[in-house]
């Protein structure tokens, strides 16, 4: 992996750079969001994407870095969002940037960015570009729906499960791989490879996510694990462990679901039970599913530097505990 | 006006049927919302706009009222995340979007619109269309992030005041416009004066709308006037009042605007004043020099049915009563 972390090393300061001077566009009111949620940190897995993909498929010339950048300024709005409670959960409050700058600077700057990005994305002159993450844009917030739509739903399946994880987070690192096709000018039939990689990597990542929800070792996540259970969000770990059950029991459990009346008590109870029957670790498997998948379309690129370097982000989307 | 009628007549049925076809794609949670404010009305100003400028500009072959129905769906979007007030305001609660769908859903919709309409301009293949109408929506964001830093804020002026207007109206306006000439494969040099045209168009739309928050008749409004003193929204007409007021009396009212301390019976009288004085008539007058702005550029454009239909949508623009 020291070949990618060498790239990491070079590449984020570049990154965040672009990020830094492109932003500047914005009236400070909305910068100072996007700046909180952007300058936290995190791996800038999207753009990362788009430069690896627009290399390895020969593209040398143009200045990718706003292309790439615009996808974490999209991501950043998602997030932004996303966050933003209805009024009956804001008592719930974490520090989400809502809190700190209130719900209508939120609203605003999550526009602003989703704006920005899709004037960066239209400065490259190829409308497919706009087109497809516009398209991604659509399908976040269609994954986002159809989660809100099964909070507590006791009827939750693996189907409808993928069609969030799909919709909420894959299609985004689609969109980052596919525009770094777009940009080096491929082929239909290259394209097509492209964001197979990228919708299956980010099922992947969003499968190890949802593992990691429930893993043993809160202080590496960096957050409480059993996050998506308080939420009442049904992942696949907790599909998994109703599945697990007597239907009696099921059954109890899912009415408490349902009825979002489970103690502190009992949520540890389900977080540890599945920890030691390892429905993470199965979680992981499924997702090790996806993973093959991209890795079957990676190996159809042009072979290169870069994309050993995709190969490597693979196994380290795969094996993060993090 | 006639002929505007029978145009109007003609169109509206076509415009509101795009919209209901291409609202279709989203997810029912948010085409619901997106539903609520499209199909509560409205005059489709943009959508005639696009029509009528490529129309005007040679345009016949091509399906234009996607292109014009995602102006639409532009405008409802940040009419639904206008209307998210911020947690401190809810009391206040007119019945918007966010109010009979919840804030979550309202902030996924209008993300929702704004992908779907980034969708149906990229459709057209030209880059340029999907920028401008990016750099509005931005545009949009930084009228309405300037409105709400300057709410109550007795320093307010006339500059900061047309700056508002400009962004959060005219610029969507004059995008419908140049949309309308880049579709039409107008020269640079034609749409520069389209977007003259749009803006100073828009311009003048908000300064007669600003008027009649302050207008005699509520009833035709629609609306009770003076929502814009309540809201602590300082626009032109309370400006002149303010500016006609001496040094001692203004200081005072400056400081119950920004404590919001004013009772109903203050503002009352304050409406009544502004109208008294005809200072809602005053901002007409300042709205016609915009109009007369219009109008010049208007006249550079080919002689032709439609340009006669755009001269009297400006007349209605200039005179309307509600």
């Amino acid at each position: 992996m020291n070949k990618l972390k060498d790239f990491f090393k070079t590449e984020l300061p570049r990154i965040n750079h672009v990020l830094k001077k492109e932003i500047q566009v914005l009236n400070p009111m909305v910068r100072e969001v996007g700046e909180h949620v952007l300058m936290a940190g995190g791996k800038r897995l999207r753009p990362m994407l788009t430069i690896l993909t627009s290399r390895c498929l020969g593209e040398t010339q143009k200045d990718i870095y706003p292309l790439a950048c615009s996808l974490e300024f999209l991501h950043s709005a998602t997030l932004i969002h996303d966050d933003i409670l209805d009024n009956a959960d804001v008592r719930r409050g974490r520090k989400c940037t809502h809190l700190v700058f209130g719900v209508k600077r939120a609203v605003l700057a999550g526009d602003a960015l989703l704006a920005l990005a899709n004037m960066m994305v239209a400065r490259y002159d190829i409308p497919a570009m706009n087109y497809c993450v516009a398209e991604a844009i659509l399908q976040t917030v269609s994954g986002e729906v159809v989660e809100i739509d099964n909070l507590r739903n006791p009827l939750m399946d693996e189907t409808t499960y993928l069609e969030i994880v799909r919709g909420k987070t894959a299609f985004l690192i689609q969109a980052a791989c596919a525009c770094g096709a777009m940009v080096a000018g491929a082929s239909r039939d290259v394209q097509s490879r492209v964001s197979s990689f990228g919708m299956n990597l980010g099922i992947a990542f969003q499968l190890v996510d949802d593992a990691l929800d429930y893993a043993v070792d809160a202080k590496l996540l960096g957050k409480p694990h059993g996050n998506d259970i308080r939420e009442g969000k049904i992942t696949l770990p907790l599909i998994l462990f109703l599945k697990s059950l007597a239907t009696q029991d099921r059954e109890i459990l899912l009415e408490k679901i349902e009825a979002n009346s489970l103690n502190e008590k009992e949520m540890q109870g389900i977080i540890s039970h599945i920890q030691k029957a390892g429905l993470d670790e199965k979680v992981r498997q499924e997702a090790d599913v996806y993973i093959k998948e991209a890795v079957n379309s990676l190996l159809t690129f042009p072979e290169s530097h870069e994309r050993c370097l995709m190969e490597e982000m693979v196994e380290m989307v795969k094996s993060r505990n993090f």
